[in-house]
């Protein structure tokens, strides 16, 4: 073994012995074979090289590194080079107690990173010139999808009018669009906006529900589209801008000029490139579309003591509560890339990201005079940052001459090429292009646009106290700091969700994302410049091939959402392939994800419920039943395994038999895969397709609610339905912008697996799997252990029953989460998938000695609950009820029926390690019921603490 | 000017209007006119080049980084390859948490570093088997300098007695003790102590007062020491033992076997080589000798309601405290290297030190059979990582061989090589080194060591539960993150201490030092593999000559301590070349640094105190009858500029003119320089030489206690007596172990004034005096300033006199300091240079927004000093006397007349920045009394917050 197992692994070799008498079996070998059903126990020990010591596979990943050539970029095509500010480099992006961070679904210990989306939310708001933004979608072209079936929602045009799309959109953001739309039914139209046709004429002469244009375009072109806004909305229309916000600091904002819908990405705020991903992608819409935005909406709400407080507002229209009536299936978001993002625009605030544009469009005009003075014709006179040469037969020539001074540039075509600058474009950036084209000189022109005065921005934006009062690194480096300190990360304490697997995230595996030869490369840069990071890439298919049993798997999802989504249409389209045009229904079991149906509608099945047997385990009786009733119509059944329910299921192999009978395929949910890697292999006890989190079982951090990767893997059957990309055919479209999706933290995986080797992985397995044992052993006689596998043992999380408690005491599973952070603690998952339960997960990095401290706590919050049952107090009047407490109400006027002391520091919270909730109980009703989704004034914290 | 000036300095352009307006100066130009001496200021603008942005200064960082070439170094000497624990490279040396920190003088506000040296005494007891440890010295080479004068105080031998050095000392440290001895007038023999011969013999008949060995010795011989530590002490004499804290795990400690003293590196405990530096030394001595112990000392005391707290012991020692009594002048200790070797033994624990210790020496001694076995004769058979290979006339060839290999060995001569295994040693290095040796194969031993059994260690060593609890990363992460967050630093506000300069440490500036680069040089790697860095430190000498108006400056003296001792070094070398041999007086004012009259001892030279006017100046009358009274035996004085009384003096140039006649040098402290640059230049107003502190002025992090680096300047004339190194004849020897000291940091200087240049540099000293002035404007009326210069303006720092209201009322300045603990700042300097005063030094760094929080908190509090006078509260129960407040005091019975709101969230104090001392005021006596300087048992901690 390694020393990284070890480190990786949270107990000790005598802990594991007193944990295992805990739990009442005689070896970790006897607790496995016991918990798992033998018939899906792999034979075999996992096929994954051994592993390599810490400072072996850093510079295994230099090397990989070093055979990536990074180019100065001019390709643009959503991607441009930036300059991430140091000080949110080293204090955000490196910094643990921001990237170990869960979603904020627990406010009250989130006010650090919620203060920074709304920051995110405000400084999409501002850009775009419309009224609400969500905090961040997955990239651009996904938007763009989402655009689509938002503005489908609300358009009131015919059930066959069609999506219009001007030909200069990204052709990326095109691509997810058309994939997207196809098992909707819906229609895709591209075509070149700028004639002089009608909307309805382009649209072959049916209704239009929807327009997506560009701004600037993808060949850099910038054109008014106010006319075409007029003429949408006359026609019962809604109108997207994919607008790119830099060039919006100088351009007047869709908002202005009438679009409802405003969409992009925010990565040239601060985000490296890295090959394409992760970014957070954004949307903003005007008033009276925002209970129709996808994702997620950070709101400001009142604590218990009136006192301003962020939350996650609107949280119904979520797909964890829609379910198969969800209209979206996003649920991770790009949290910590959007924080970047608003840290740049905080940093630079108004001024300053003016000026950067400035700066950026002075070198393109220069760039463009120079061209024209040389004879070369540009397809546009009105730009911001890219410029296509139109220069026929030459378009192979000049990207090999630019290329050959050191520069990508992009190909548009036999006879143009196109050309975008950005911040990071230097003088001699400049003269090297300028030498490729033979240019003499280029000027040096200062502050002037090239576009019509009407398109000149005139409104403030990013006006916001925020964005000025952070501008030299020692407020900023503060300002960082003291919203890192409100929020509880994996770096205080831990974070024991069930079905999250908030694993640690080591250091070794975060070092090489920063590192420049994996962050600055262009997704679309010739593929003999990334050499390494696809050798990575090759290496992590196989190694999750090897894992999973699957034969193939693509890491182009950049959610687990998307995987689910690219596994659902990879089945839809083996089956349109096969003539099985009619198999659309889905079965999906009562305790699912709520992704798995939003993904299946997405994916253009139907949703049938299978139930749950009062034993928790999938109905097997009503399986069949619903398998008879739908036969040939029959697509696929989602499972995850283990359960959802936290117990390996005996029933699993004959459920994939019986589906497989019907013809029908089984996706197999690898959300749970953490309890299987070396175990068991779904790809051969049944499963057609899985897809897996990343970010969950391979120790991608959650970011504070992303990024994450949702890789899909599937047998070979399967393997020609995968995603493809927008630039060569495929069976089924990209569902990504980026060919490999977020490429930059598929480091982080591989580390991982090289650092753990079979062996490891095995072990850590086993670990996770006896640490959820160990505390269902530990909780089963203060909180009932809701359902449990054979020999009364739970898989790698177990849910916590406190329904019998409430009914006796009116203390409720949220009581006791908030009762939690006083303690110390993240709440574990709280009514999912059972109402009034807590589901918990330790996963196998937590030591024994921190999951006493659970069990400690918990045991006694138990008694706390006794106190209530007893009727020494009430459940209003109880500890309970008002936690979690903060250090200012201890200086108010006591009013409890317990101390001060009991409300700070109960037993077993050490006064050193003290966290501190920043804000009380959150009113998210009100917050609801007050929708304010941008920063608020400064004067409504003015009383704070009073 | 470029983005980082304005990102540097904290005031907008608006701000500094306002700042004018309240000081009443119409403009920057006219306050530093006003302020400064008009005869001092310099003519023209700064002469160092341009400033260039962030990207383009990380730019050409890299490009001298790859001028570096990184072999594999099995040189030894001192310096080893080590892996730096990742989690604790991101999360000390990363982290600005850690680095920004100040040294622990406010121990309440400093517990956690404070534990993680007590972690590091505790360490350095266990593994040296001695009894008293000491919190880091510079390195090793000058520890062993101080031991000997420790011996020199400790021991009863007779005044002429000699320091009797082995021969197998490593060079540097030989060095070193030889610079240090000549002005002390000590004797050092060299010799050969394993000969059969007596210690008086080996002497030359002489007494000895001190023995020193190297254990295992620099041609990696181990020895058994104990029969010549029975002579020594039979004779009157004290044993330091030089020793390998790797080794000691195996090894029989010094201690075991008599040694009074051992010191060493830490080096190579998770400490990157870095060119020479910033390493910690150590010091550990027997029970009786740790009142003589040179630096700093951390103790456990207890705090107002009796918990357990630390804070720094003994204090009296200090150079600060007993000036020209000091037997050291050690001030800065190197805290944060300090911090990260306790951190690597806390990570591995006893178990992983010796599996490291046993590993490197199996392959040692693997390496050791196949050379003998190839005929290979060894000068030693009992060794533990380094071989010394006796190949008569193959020195030079086999050097030539190894790095034709990408191996660096040490030539020790024509005749042997010697060869240092380490941690980072991999087999392929092993396999590439017998190569160029023609060795045939390596064998693979394991778990013998190669000395005689009672040589081994029997012992257990750390055996507290601290060694042994946070061996998971995940645990590891966790103790790292609430240790730093018991402490205050730059990244939670402002630390306003008079002469420390704490200003940014931007993370540009920080970004290259962990870059393997820089940090994996050997300093005494061959010249052609460091012409990076060697280019950067003549960049950096350059300019530090174009800012001060010297003519050379030497970056080896690793603290400003060291750099004072060069510097005076220097004089006594110059008057000694002049046949002025009883040049020995130095005129030192009494407001002098304590280090100054300490650096002067140590340099032999006799100090005389020039009285202060009551105007705070220097008593011009009376160092006139200072100057004639000694005359003809007048070395030098020392001087402040500005003085430690902030501010510009303008007899200055007479001073200066003063001592010149008289024959005398002039010494000025560069300590205050941030005042001076661009402005004025001490090389031309007067000064023979100065030391600067890059870790003030230049923005080196001060690490909670060091790093510092402490150049010094000279005019032409003393450039031939700069520090030498012990490789080459040098009219002053080396004052530090590694040739330019601590190499591994002078990027981040480079850096800052790269960033900067001439126009940003002269522009933040210019701020630096605005704010001290807006401070001295704002306060002045709560606090008198107690000096001022012209137009009544201080430098860059004033002087509040709490003298008056303390007298009134009681109150002190330790109740004002701890007070503002509770407001949330780090308290201002007390009670330096004058005794019942506060010093205030905002630096350039800090905004008008944090300076107005600062003014308001101290305006708040002289009204609380109002309610003493006033006689609404006593003192003893005022809530200044209880400061600070834990939040754990607010839970208990409230017994004070003050509410609790007012004790914790005084006015201006935002709840959502708050910070929670962790323990309250310390009782710094009782520790003295109890003197308790290892880590003290979790039970210890059981009653904590009872």
């Amino acid at each position: 073994m390694t020393d990284f197992v070890s480190r990786h692994i949270g107990p000790s070799s005598p802990d594991v012995e007193r944990m295992l008498a805990t739990i009442g079996q005689p070896s970790l070998d006897a607790l496995i074979t016991t918990a798992i059903p033998g018939g899906i126990r792999q034979p075999a020990a996992l096929d994954v090289a051994a592993a390599e010591s810490e400072p072996a596979v850093i510079a295994e990943l230099r090397a990989k590194a070093e055979q990536n050539a990074v180019l100065t970029s001019m390709i643009g095509l959503g991607y441009y080079g930036t300059h991430t500010p140091p000080v949110v480099k080293r204090n955000i992006l490196e910094n643990p107690a921001w990237y170990t961070a869960y979603t904020p679904y627990q406010p009250e210990i989130s006010q650090g990173r919620l203060e920074a989306l709304l920051n995110f939310q405000t400084m999409v708001i501002d850009l775009t010139g419309l009224d609400v933004a969500g905090s961040s979608l997955l990239d651009e072209a996904t938007a763009v999808a989402e655009a689509m079936t938002l503005m489908r929602r609300a358009s009131k045009a015919a059930k066959d009018a069609v999506l219009l799309v001007d030909e200069q959109v990204l052709p990326q953001s095109i691509g997810v669009t058309r994939t997207r739309a196809v098992p909707l039914g819906l229609d895709v139209v591209v075509a070149d906006l700028r004639s002089s046709d009608s909307l309805r004429a382009l649209a072959g002469d049916r209704e239009v529900f929807g327009v997506v244009v560009q701004y600037p375009s993808a060949d850099g072109s910038i054109t008014d589209w106010s006319a075409r806004v007029a003429e949408a909305h006359e026609t019962g229309a809604l109108v997207t801008a994919a607008a790119d916000l830099l060039a919006l600091t100088l351009l007047k904002p869709p908002g202005e000029w009438g679009a409802d819908i405003a969409v992009g990405t925010t990565q040239r705020f601060g985000v490296p490139m890295g090959f394409g991903g992760p970014h957070a992608g954004y949307m903003a819409v005007h008033s009276g579309l925002e209970r129709n935005l996808p994702g997620r909406l950070v709101g400001v709400s009142v604590d218990a003591d009136g006192a301003p407080a962020y939350r996650l507002a609107l949280q119904t229209r979520e797909q964890h509560i829609r379910r198969e009536k969800a209209t979206s299936n996003i649920c991770t978001a790009q949290v910590l890339l959007a924080v970047m993002a608003s840290m740049y625009a905080v940093w630079h605030g108004p001024t300053g990201l003016t000026r950067i544009a400035q700066q950026v469009h002075d070198k393109t005009r220069a760039l463009a005079a120079a061209l024209t003075a040389a004879g070369y014709e540009l397809a546009s006179d009105a730009f911001f940052d890219t410029l296509t040469v139109v220069a026929p037969g030459r378009g192979a020539e000049l990207v090999a001459a630019a290329l050959s001074n050191g520069i990508n540039i992009h190909g548009v075509d036999a006879d143009r090429v196109s050309i975008s600058l950005d911040e990071t474009t230097t003088d001699s950036d400049l003269a090297d292009l300028a030498a490729a084209f033979g240019l003499t000189a280029v000027p040096a022109l200062e502050g002037e646009v090239a576009w019509p005065a009407e398109l000149r921005r005139t409104s403030d934006f990013l006006t916001h106290p925020v964005f000025s009062a952070h501008h030299s690194e020692t407020a900023m480096l503060r300002y960082l700091r003291t919203l890192a300190d409100r929020d509880y990360a994996l770096d205080r304490g831990m974070i024991p969700l069930g079905s999250c697997t908030m694993k640690l995230n080591a250091t070794t595996e975060m070092e090489s994302i920063t590192w420049p030869e994996f962050a600055n490369l262009h997704p679309f840069a010739p593929a003999d410049q990334s050499v390494g990071i696809r050798s990575l890439i090759d290496d992590l298919e196989q190694w999750l091939c090897a894992i999973t049993g699957y034969d193939a798997v693509s890491l182009q999802p950049n959610a687990g959402s998307q995987g689910e989504f690219a596994g659902l249409l990879a089945i839809h389209a083996f089956h349109e392939a096969n003539g099985d045009r009619d198999r659309n229904i889905c079965l999906i079991p009562a305790s699912a994800h709520g992704t798995n149906a939003a993904s299946a509608v997405m994916a253009g099945l139907k949703v049938v419920v299978v139930k749950t047997a009062p034993t928790g385990e999938i109905d097997m009786d009503d399986l069949k039943i619903k398998i008879k009733q739908h036969g040939e119509n029959l697509a696929a059944i989602m499972v995850t395994y283990p359960s959802t329910h936290g117990v390996f299921e005996d029933t699993i192999t004959e459920l994939c038999d019986l589906v497989h009978e019907a013809g029908g395929q089984v996706y197999i949910d690898g959300a749970n895969l953490n309890a299987l890697v070396g175990l068991a292999q779904p790809g051969k006890f049944g499963g057609d397709v899985s897809h897996l989190n990343l970010h969950k079982t391979f120790c991608i951090p959650h970011g504070g609610g992303g990024p994450g990767v949702g890789p899909v893997a599937v047998r070979s059957h399967l393997a020609p339905y995968l995603p493809g990309t927008p630039f060569a055919p495929s069976a089924v479209g990209p569902v990504s912008a980026a060919p490999f999706g977020s490429a930059s933290i598929l480091p982080i995986s591989w580390a991982y697996v090289r650092l753990m080797g079979g062996a490891g992985l095995t072990q850590a397995t086993e670990t996770a799997i006896l640490n959820a044992n160990y505390i269902a052993a530990r909780l089963n006689s203060s909180y009932p252990v809701l359902y449990s596998g054979d020999g009364g043992l739970v898989a790698h999380e177990c849910i916590l029953d406190l329904r019998g408690l409430t009914k006796e005491s009116g203390v409720t599973v949220d009581d006791v989460a908030k009762r939690l952070i006083d303690y110390g603690f993240h709440a574990p998952t709280m009514s999912f998938p059972v109402a009034g339960t807590l589901m918990v997960e330790p996963t196998e990095s937590e030591s024994l000695e921190e999951i006493d401290r659970f069990c400690d706590a918990m045991i006694a919050i138990r008694a706390e609950i006794q106190q209530v049952i007893d009727g020494v107090v009430s459940a209003e009047d109880s500890v309970l009820r008002h936690a979690p407490h903060t250090a200012v109400s201890l200086v108010r006027e006591w009013e409890h029926p317990y101390s001060r002391e009991e409300a700070a520091f109960p037993a077993g919270v050490d006064p050193l390690r003290k966290y501190w909730a920043p804000v009380r109980r959150i009113d998210g009703a009100y917050g609801d019921r007050h929708l304010i989704c941008s920063c608020p004034s400064p004067e409504a914290f003015e009383h704070v603490g009073d």
